[in-house]
């Protein structure tokens, strides 16, 4: 009647940039990230059988509006699935700052998802609890895994064949993120939003669709031999990819700021002086670089000193979804 | 046996990005453009039959090199035409600063066309000297005329129906450009090497290709009704498209700075103040800014406290090629 448990949110490098289904979250392609071990989710949900609806609190306040919803539908799942009709509540501890343009959601969905089943008395295998957070936020199935894990897009209508699976565990490589907060964050196009109006109306979005299975299975080849290069300059380019699809929507739109560029410029000077760093990013200005843990101390010092960058946020790989 | 004339330079509202033959210079795509009063090249040809080599002074220096060789190659074509073999001294006065970003080459292979031919006794008709010019410089064939003006790809081989053509004189829209050039001005990849790796490996160029028929029938639509917000719209659409098509290439590129992005920002919000100003950005990371005579205090002075942009220069519409 009552679970806890605990997920981390994670970054992509092979992004997932477009739904084919809006409604039960089927992307236009397969995406891999890196789960991070900084930034985490902490759920309960304990069931009460006097309430008549789910109650939601996050970080010590009631949660009302469109993120009610969204964790009140997905309980609907859960409770279809476990064939009871029970109303929760549900208590969040979030420490992922939305300031540093992560994904919330990811790991926020990942935790509901594995509390609220075992709260229901449900036992889904990771594949199958993988499938059911796709539903709550794309790329929260992703999160179920440590290390680095795939998302299969699928074929199937109805989303059977659409979760995601490992691809390497925390111990096979040691590959590390610094995540750079900028001073202006907001955040004008919501990345749903940007989404659906890139698949809507770029030229572009064929384009990029069509690049992605070379990249994956690159990345997957570099990750196997724990090769920097590869997989960094592939993240890279897939992100440069992704963000060009935003320019050619109608009307075009880009999550990039200033202080984004001088960021991209700093990585590629890093690289320019031999030290092996790579940077991506997500639907937001914010900027995640890739480093391996020798140049932690040089990677930090040069993000810091950027004119505009508010915070630099140090992170290594992390686990799975737990149970606590 | 001797001519000057005098040549604009151009901005592209509809750019030129993409070669279907390198050594002629097609295109792979129409283009549009306005030429820009404050920009031009001044060039006098003067044959000499004790000649053994062209000469070639730029601003009082003597020009060596590869940028002697484009021009030497492109007196070639015009000895050709005229059956004469003797050689020339090239004087031109370049009134476009380099560090503005535009293509000073526009200008000055005009100028050079017209004073060349001129000067060898050869008379063309526009659309002749248009088809010439383009062989020196790709956007240059645009500079013959004042105002706006389309430069047709054509669809044949030998390029004998690629050339421009007038879309609307000087006189009939007041329409104004802002050249705003940056502190960092360095470019990297130079337009003609740009657009070839664009071509050769973005995913993207297709999605541009295809995307301009659309554009060019809407902004000449726009530029007959004077609808500063139709034609500011489409060209900064469009340039938002061409430099996509960079983020795809192999290896990835961008002309953009930080300040690019700054300039680009504080554009919308000038429109979102109600002045009517739209940007667009060549094959550098300099920002030019449509705008209308009555707004001019206002972008003038919004443009010239933007921290990194060090200088701004205003120019109305331009005459054609002119002799002197």
């Amino acid at each position: 009647m009552k679970a806890t448990a605990k997920a981390h949110t994670n970054i992509a490098l092979i992004k997932y940039w477009g739904k084919r289904n809006e409604e039960i979250i089927l992307p236009t392609n397969n995406s891999l990230s890196l789960t991070l071990d900084g930034f985490y989710t902490e759920t309960t949900v304990a069931l009460h059988e006097d309430y008549t609806e789910d109650h939601f609190i996050l970080d010590g306040q009631p949660v009302v509006g469109e993120q009610y919803k969204r964790v009140t539908t997905f309980l609907d799942l859960i409770r279809k699935l476990a064939g009871k009709n029970i109303y929760a509540d549900v208590r969040s501890i979030n420490n992922v700052p939305t300031a540093a343009g992560f994904a919330s959601s990811a790991s926020g969905f990942a935790a509901l998802a594995a509390a609220g089943t075992k709260a229901m008395g449900i036992h889904l295998s990771e594949q199958e609890l993988s499938r059911l957070t796709r539903q709550g936020s794309g790329s929260a199935c992703r999160s179920i895994y440590g290390g680095f894990a795939e998302w299969r897009m699928g074929k199937e209508n109805d989303g059977s064949d659409s979760y995601a699976v490992p691809i390497a565990p925390v111990e096979h490589w040691d590959l590390r993120v610094a995540a750079v907060i900028l001073s202006s964050t907001m955040k004008k196009v919501s990345s749903r939003e940007g989404m659906k109006r890139t698949v809507e109306s770029s030229p572009f979005f064929d384009g990029w669709v069509n690049s992605i299975p070379k990249d994956l299975e690159e990345i997957k080849e570099g990750i196997k031999a724990r090769n920097m290069e590869k997989v960094g300059s592939i993240a890279e380019a897939n992100c440069l990819r992704m963000h060009a699809t935003t320019l050619g929507a109608n009307p075009p739109f880009t999550y990039w700021h200033d202080t984004t560029l001088t960021v991209m410029q700093t990585v590629k000077q890093l690289r320019e002086q031999g030290v092996p760093a790579y940077f991506t990013i997500d639907a937001g200005p914010n900027v995640k670089v890739l480093y391996l843990p020798e140049n932690e101390k040089t990677v930090e010092k040069v993000l810091r000193e950027i004119p505009g960058v508010t915070d630099v946020r140090l992170s290594k790989s992390g686990q799975g979804v737990t149970y606590i």
